[in-house]
């Protein structure tokens, strides 16, 4: 390709137009292993068509959001790992309409770098498509920027945006929890997206270590474990979404347990969680130690092993738990809602 | 806030969730005011829901896009502009789901920077509400991203997305265009939204203006011209979208007339544009003359002073630009559909 570019003033100020349709022929497959039946074109129109088929739903309610990788992207470019960031994004998007008891429809990306890398765009998107069809979720449109000046070299940014449908009875809004529920934590893989500035100052400066080494008390190295990829929750939880049993769900990410849990609590409810129910697991043992932080602001800012909160009413929990475990998913008790001045009581230790 | 603040590693690292706090509820009103009733909740929760109102739709497709500001951000950097990026980003993205006949029922944004700084994010969110209050679209959420070490002092990103909806009898696909239809071009305010890091080193670097300094040829700042705001199409193309008269629409974007233009035709076609029945203005002649771009390449770089093209049938053409008249908008007859073998012939002048 390169020998027949024309001279361009354009590539010479540093933005390759032959570039980002070369990433785009080189990722099409891979996008179009996503699409279902609904998607209406092929890559390349202006708008991406999804058809939404109106005889599913009795009164549908879209459910949408946005978000970013934040700045786990720099483990990715320490590394050299471009093919989890992508699905980290796409499963913290999923859980955050699944807060709401929605299933995902469509999702579409901004990937913005300085200069395209051989390679780098095609394996953030291969990342971003293998968490698609996993969550069934077709990856319907992106936006691949190249913009000299603002991105260091072999850094970019990345953030998509998700969009979801509930039926109007489905909809999960928390209006329902009631004192006397149960709530039942999710384990998380790791960090998941959040906390990362602080756990990299962390871990690589005050510490001392490279993503090459041993993280202490586990068999994993820095690299691997900080990369771990945010769980998607979906296939966990879906399967409890149309038994009406699910009063609130909470999707743990930046805030932690403090910002996250009031998100979904009628008025005159307090969430207590009893800290003391679970081990959070050795990153966050580490993190707490080294970075000599406090008990309160792990829970601000880290999720502590527990991404995905379900609140059910107490008699269901039994129930819900052994549902959880005949599928191999483990869930924990981990908190009640008693009547209250709203908010969250994390109770820590000693 | 500053004194009750506690202390924070995680601020220490350079995250400040408090003022990221701080920045939801001074523009919580904004974002409010672009809200319909459609929006069913407040600002908060983890996805924002939007009802579909399924009785106003037989068949309706979804139609979505995600795009950013480029580099045009810059020029909001160098002069403190900070309130018109987000019109750029919302209005371009209200054209680009324009194109395929949908109109827009929510908006979410992406804002990433190093630092928070006291009243940037809040005013790049009011230039996206604006803009959202303009087309009628609400804004439904936003993520707002504090990255240190991504961004330059001062510094952001910002993208965005928007779903729109086309009931499937008013979804244009380009489908019906043929042989013999007119294009009819509207009127761009400048660059919009690409070329921008080109017309940077041309007219920083090459020419060495300022912001500050009067255009050659305009009675204009650079910054003002360089900062106009990309326009939205929507309020002058929705009356024409129920008629049935267009055939097809072109947003023309990144890559020009020669990137834009195929994408909306089908095979047999070929789009005729004759740049010789409209002045592009001077500073796209500006650009080109102090950046000795030769002439194809500020056809396939920048708008050339046409930011929209509608095709219809040639026995429509006169109706539609009287109508376009009669609404004080000027629509331009640029050019035609001709058997061919596909794609564009943009014929420059000698």
């Amino acid at each position: 390709m390169t020998d027949t570019r024309k001279k361009s003033k354009y590539r010479e100020a540093g933005v390759d137009i032959d570039r980002a349709a070369e990433v785009l022929r080189n990722i099409r497959q891979s996008i179009q292993s996503t699409h279902t039946p609904d998607v209406l074109s092929s890559i390349g129109t202006f708008g991406a068509p999804v058809r939404l088929d109106t005889r599913r739903y009795e009164d549908p309610v879209l459910v949408m959001s946005v978000d970013g990788v934040g700045t786990k992207l720099k483990l990715a470019f320490m590394t050299g790992t471009h093919d989890t960031v992508g699905q980290d994004l796409v499963n913290h998007c999923v859980n955050d309409i699944l807060v709401q008891g929605a299933r995902p429809i469509a999702f579409m990306d901004y990937f913005a770098t300085g200069r395209l890398e051989d390679g780098v765009a095609e394996s953030v998107i291969e990342g971003l498509a293998k968490a698609c069809r996993e969550n069934g979720c077709p990856l319907v449109g992106g936006e691949t920027a190249e913009m000299p000046d603002f991105y260091a070299a072999g850094e970019y940014d990345l953030a998509g945006c998700i969009v979801g449908i509930a039926d109007r009875s489905g909809y999960v809004d928390g209006s329902k929890v009631a004192p006397g529920d149960s709530v039942i934590g999710l384990l998380s893989t790791g960090l998941h997206t959040n906390g990362y500035t602080l756990a990299r100052k962390i871990v690589f400066e005050s510490v001392g270590l490279t993503a090459g080494d041993v993280l202490p008390g586990t068999d994993r190295t820095v690299g691997e474990v900080l990369l771990a990829v945010h769980r998607s929750y979906l296939g966990t939880v879906e399967p409890l979404l149309d038994s009406g049993v699910i009063n609130a769900m909470v999707h743990i990410t930046g805030g932690g347990f403090y910002e996250n849990v009031p998100r979904v609590l009628p008025e005159g409810v307090t969430a207590v969680i009893e800290t003391g129910n679970w081990t959070p697991g050795p990153v966050f043992e580490f993190l707490e130690k080294h970075g000599e932080v406090s008990k309160e602001e792990m829970y601000r800012v880290f999720n502590m092993g527990i991404g995905f909160l379900l609140v059910v009413p107490e008699c269901e929990a039994g129930r819900v738990l052994g549902d959880l475990s005949s599928r191999g998913t483990r869930g924990v008790r981990i908190g009640r809602i008693e009547a209250g001045g709203g908010g969250v009581d994390v109770r820590l230790p000693d």
